[in-house]
């Protein structure tokens, strides 16, 4: 539940650019990943000597190194002093509460951004965080720990399927970019699931724990869309930059995302909405319930409170009551009462309160 | 009631331009009509064969090649490359989850919205998709599936009824866009109607269906404004591209069709208005019944309760009771008893219960 | 009730520029009513036949030219082709649904608004549109029915009263949408009249009728609002146009008419709020009132239930009751429940309950 | 009440620039009085003729003119008139419903704004209409009627204390402005002060009274947002215009007092914010007790209603009721009854009801 | 509680640039201190002579002088002349009420914003201001008491940490402003924790205490966000000042912190949205309850109210009512009262109110 209210107060007054992991360790070991590869070239590696991927930088194919595990910050500052990455940047990879945004440097583009988890089980939506790096023929990419959603896109890069191994570094920036952008919509999608079976409940039986699934469901867009509207802007900045790094070719297909992220913010609010219309659907419901039990001990006390007078009457002991010694009294009363019974029901019945 | 909050998700981990149907099959079979026409001569034909249509995008007429059912996605693929769509653009007419957009590129425009179709028993807003392509002399129509409401214009063309048949492409493109969107006021209306039985029906006999109504009603209106909302902005794109293909004396027609947009968008929201303000009405006047039911409890409660003590004073069996053996004592009693409902009865009067 | 929220679907299918009229014929036959003055001279006609006015276009005098009865299309279009109007002008003109816009065009300046009429017995909000065309040396205005509204502004031309007869025609139109605008205050103020009536009800017996009124109320400010609030942005537009029709002398008086016209959407606003806050003041002083109610059951049924139960107590027919034959047992337990009703008067009191 | 809700239609109808003076009388008769100033030498003159200040037009020294009560409208109009004033400012200066703004014109700057006061005992807030124009070398003051709130600042200029003696005609605009503004913060003062007190009401015994206090000042509180919004456009309107009249050295002190206005509004919409919380606080509060009461009854009811019934059935008067005969029945139905209602309250605790 | 919304009108009156300290004395003395260093020099003072800092005006080292305690206007008007600052700004520093700002001058920088204080136990944001300016080779901070929050900053300067000491006084007015904004960061977690801490409490058991709790939080968030807002423009203002004290290396530094004041509103608005929320989580769950204590009433007396009346009709003491003769009568009508109790029993778990 914290995991996203939480603001780290680790940092507090050491100096700007001191490198601090906010996050928890969620991978035993740093771990770097490297496809490098070209249209018609492929190599693949993997280590957890920090320094094994340093070569890639000037590599003339495209590189695609993966930093998973972001506990170990001196590893990480040597990696991005190796890069030239400016302190503060390196500052923002480690520190997960990061806003997705984008920084266009002259040598190099920094991107980070959220990869979002809706667990079904749980109902809490996981919140990772994936920097990016596109330089001069390589992507850099931190994680905190390994994403399996990445593993298509790394299958397409090993059988060369679409124009992947063709493109350039920023080709493949989007492509990872698109990757995480789609995922939004699989969360999105389960979200509204959830959505759609508490409004069929909602219609028959509505109950507290209704309440409770909204309220959360209500918390967990508010993280989603938090993590989702800075994206548009990143996105159109990047699209806007006139770096050198991202080529005339790829505008289109940041066009593209930049479309997708619109559409993820629209269905967030709709679902905002819609939810917020369930509440007050749910309140409504609850509260025709009530009525309908005000009703039932309304007309049940109505009549007999009366009644049980008349009988409390006739229970009277006083020595003079003429009517007690009547032969057919008895029945007369119950007659009068039986027929006071009937009436008002029928008067309820008029004032349609049955 | 899936139809808008899903999205799908069949794409993820796809290579981006990759051509995946994402909606329904609507259609049996996809099929292709042309209308080939100058000011002089018209040929209309009719085609299961995809490169039917290829001569047209040549010929110095116009054409409306009109394609229906979308799920055949090679045939598409096929076409797209023939009239020289970049990929892209080809997977968002495939997509029909995509919001309204236009998107200018130097040999054609490409423009997708939404055909709204509220239907009256069920009063769900049906949503298809319509993708446009205008080029040099033609304009491509992608649709889910045939929709009657291009009739009027394709009679009017056959019959070269208005300017339709002496101008050119763009003319024909805003003709079709102004079908749409006119045929969103036919739409609005009826949801109008609807809003205005609801109405009299909250002022005569609110009940919890009402209240369904009142909510679906919202989701649906809530639906409409997401597929009406971006096409504002996209018609004023599109005004504002300065292409080649959209020519000078087609620019009043976009004006009057932003202005329609926009109106759309001001009934739209005025729908919204008024539903919330149904919703309150409904819920005070639910409130105001239990108010009712309340007081007429409390009236009868107060009344017979303080009485029902008295006649159970007198049903006291204490062998020392004075009061029983006068002669008129059950008399007294019942005047007193009478004289206290009276007087209860003016009090509540005065303080405006009854 | 119908009158704003429904759009006509008459004109569904029909070729753009096609002239229908989507009103209510409110009036028998069209008329043409003209003046044509300058400082000197003033000339008036009435007439039936639309021809007559055509020849006021070439005047050097400044003509307003009224035309009175919207449902005669083709007198409108050989009207508006003699001006030389473009049709899809004469379409916004005789489509009574249009938003207030402005277009500016080479040789003439065409504004369509509302006219609005606060019916104080019926509480709604009749609107009426006007059109009008300022050209050179001529205003054409358009109306549904004779307006008395501009009575006034007739009576000063006729009269030479204030500056009207030495100015051009764009001073013309500035008058008669000066008269427009302040018209709406007369609207505002009757309304606000009618907020302040309620609001003293409130105060002092809220009843349902009340709120049903503030709902009501709600919607017609609703209307006003959508009828005032795209004005602001026209007049703005025809301020910042540089026609040649509209002269630097009347930029001052265009940007007094622009302040007046926020000033009537801030008392609108203004307006909304204060009906805001009476439903939420309405709905507590109702939920006080039940409030009340409930106390006054809680406090007779708290007293006499458990008196009621000690009386029945000794209502029993136990034949060991030693109680019963003692001889003040009666009084003593008289006296006992009177102790237990003051005791429990106390403590409510205490509980400020009471 | 009907202060600020209510518009004059006392004009509707007159040529533009008519000069009609729309509020009430608030002063007997007109009075001019003037202020002559410069760093060595000072006049003051007081008059009921208005012609009396026109030659302080062109001394050379800064002039303050005052004019208190604008009910005689031609007075007003020959005034304006020698001071070279357009005619639609003129009646700008008698509409007292102005909104607040800033007309910058060639040799003149024309300001209108309002005096606000927070009655205590009342707890309404007075508005009085402020109108200020700028000219080479004086400033012309229009109040409806005599301000006390200018006495400081005529206090500084007789004493010549601060730079005011020193400075030119816009510094004198400019602590006119500044007094005016700094007042809005003694009102606010006061209306925080009414809020913490019906804050710490609310906490201790809130009662329909309280919401009453709630909704009248939430009703000033928008009729003070009403009137100070606009002002912080208008002055940044002012800072801007690059008019002489408004020298390069009284650009920070403009600035400044643009920061009062923001931090003037800024503080309206905290007491906004804070009123409706405050709202929901006090519904909250009735519905707990409420509540209270609600379980009060439900606890003595669901005592005592079975334990009636119970000694209901000893008082049927059936032949055959052997219980009736036992010697200890009596005391054995005391005691069960009393043990049931000893299970009951247990089972109340159980459930946290009491 | 009075300390935010209350606005000083002890300056209501004097002379723009009058230095009047609006604040509570919050330190006994005022106090200076000194800190002169540069790469490899480093000098501290501190005095309670405000004249012992001027020479620090025009040392080559970087110097760091902190004004404690703002009561003492004189000593402060002393010093603002010395350094050349514009009577107005020194009028800001001396105003606590003062909003978050920037202002840019030709040779100084002028900075006002807060600190904030959360504190646990009684729940109140403590604000306190501090002023900063910035020149060629000092910063000047003002601040009403002694602050611990900047303890870490000198111990930095002192040993030399980071890159403090080889930097410029720009550098030194970022490190300030970083640990003021990351301060904030510190209150907002402390906020955040206190927010699940009455979430769980929501959960398990709502009382009315929690209501309070809920309406203080959004009042301490309120003002938080008072205090924040105006930051990002502040900042966003000062990153984009061309003034030559802001020099090119520090910009990536101000752009970090722009993005750390976005982010602490981020996560103002993210609680706001929570705690409204919980409101209404709160206000349905209490609600909730009340329903449960209805339906245990209504069942209840629904089924004692019957069953009394039964016993009631055999209670009466007619002579003639053959039932009571009769020889196991009496456990018929408690044999047919059992029944029915049951009846009604199962009825309602139909209805499904048990």
């Amino acid at each position: 539940m914290s995991r996203s209210t939480r603001y780290s107060n680790k940092k507090f007054g050491l100096p700007p650019g001191s490198l601090v992991f906010t996050g928890r360790k969620k991978t035993e070991q740093l771990q770097i990943s490297v496809m490098d590869y070209g249209p018609e070239q492929l190599e693949e590696s993997q280590s957890r000597d920090i320094t094994s991927c340093f070569p890639f930088r000037d590599t003339s194919a495209t590189s695609w190194i993966t930093i998973t595990g972001l506990h170990e910050t001196e590893k990480i500052e040597a990696l991005t002093k190796h890069f030239g990455i400016h302190p503060l940047i390196s500052e923002d990879i480690l520190n997960i509460q990061q806003r997705p945004k984008v920084e266009v440097f002259d040598d190099y583009v920094f991107i980070t951004l959220k990869i979002l988890d809706f667990e079904k089980d749980t109902r809490l939506v996981g919140i990772d965080q994936v920097s990016l790096i596109l330089g001069n023929g390589y992507v850099l990419m931190f994680q905190e720990q390994q994403e399996s959603l990445f593993d298509p896109l790394r299958k397409r890069v090993r059988e060369s399927k679409g124009r992947i191994r063709r493109m350039n570094s920023d080709y493949l920036l989007y492509a990872i970019l698109d990757i995480i952008v789609d995922h939004y919509f699989v969360n999105l999608e389960q979200i509204s699931d959830h959505i759609e079976t508490i409004e069929k409940h909602l219609m028959t039986e509505p109950d507290p724990k209704t309440l409770n699934e909204i309220y959360r469901l209500k918390r967990e867009v508010l993280f989603l869309r938090k993590s989702v509207w800075p994206l548009r802007e990143a996105i159109s900045r990047l699209e806007k930059s006139e770096s050198a790094l991202i080529t005339e070719k790829i505008i289109p297909y940041l066009r593209d995302l930049y479309d997708h992220a619109i559409q993820a913010i629209d269905s967030i609010e709709t679902s905002r909405d819609l939810l917020s219309g369930m509440l007050d659907l749910y309140l409504s419901s609850v509260s025709n319930r009530m009525n309908q039990v005000m009703k039932m001990l309304t007309i049940i006390a109505t009549i007999f409170i009366p009644l049980t007078f008349i009988v409390g009457i006739y229970g009277m002991n006083f020595e003079n009551m003429p009517e007690l010694e009547w032969h057919y009294a008895y029945y007369a009363v119950l007659g009068f009462m039986f027929t006071v019974a009937i009436g008002m029901l029928i008067w309820f019945r008029k004032k349609r309160w049955l």
